[in-house]
């Protein structure tokens, strides 16, 4: 059993209101020095055995095609 | 400029049935080998200069009073 994390963020020309939000939020409550914020999705999947060649690549398939909003996202898939 | 990471997810106790809705969608599309999908948040926080202990703190503060929702959610930090 093995677990293979894919990020997705906002592609960073997109903007991105909730991190805005999280940003003005901080700075209200006195936490200097952030410049800025963006959030974004992590989906932990668990895989039987370990991930090979054609796992990770079916991996990927599912985070454009499921996952990711290829249009203003990126994803990032990585062995945990 | 150094970029800090918060993800988010929900404890392992807590059911998560978007993560069970992605799971049944990948057996449906042929994707054999993956027995759990858990789906969770990732922030991205820019700070200027960089990140010393007093930042690190800031940020786990954050995380549990605006990012996590530490009844039902972990959290974890560090370094991108």
């Amino acid at each position: 059993m093995a677990r293979v994390i894919v990020n997705v963020m906002l592609k960073p020309e997109i903007l991105d209101p909730q991190g805005q939000a999280i940003a003005g939020a901080c700075e209200r409550l006195g936490f200097t020095g952030i410049s800025q914020v963006r959030q974004g999705k992590r989906f932990e999947v668990e895989v039987d055995g370990e991930p090979d060649e054609q796992t990770m690549t079916d991996i990927r398939q599912i985070a454009q095609t499921l996952l990711a909003n290829p249009v203003i996202e990126d994803f990032e898939v990585h062995v945990h």
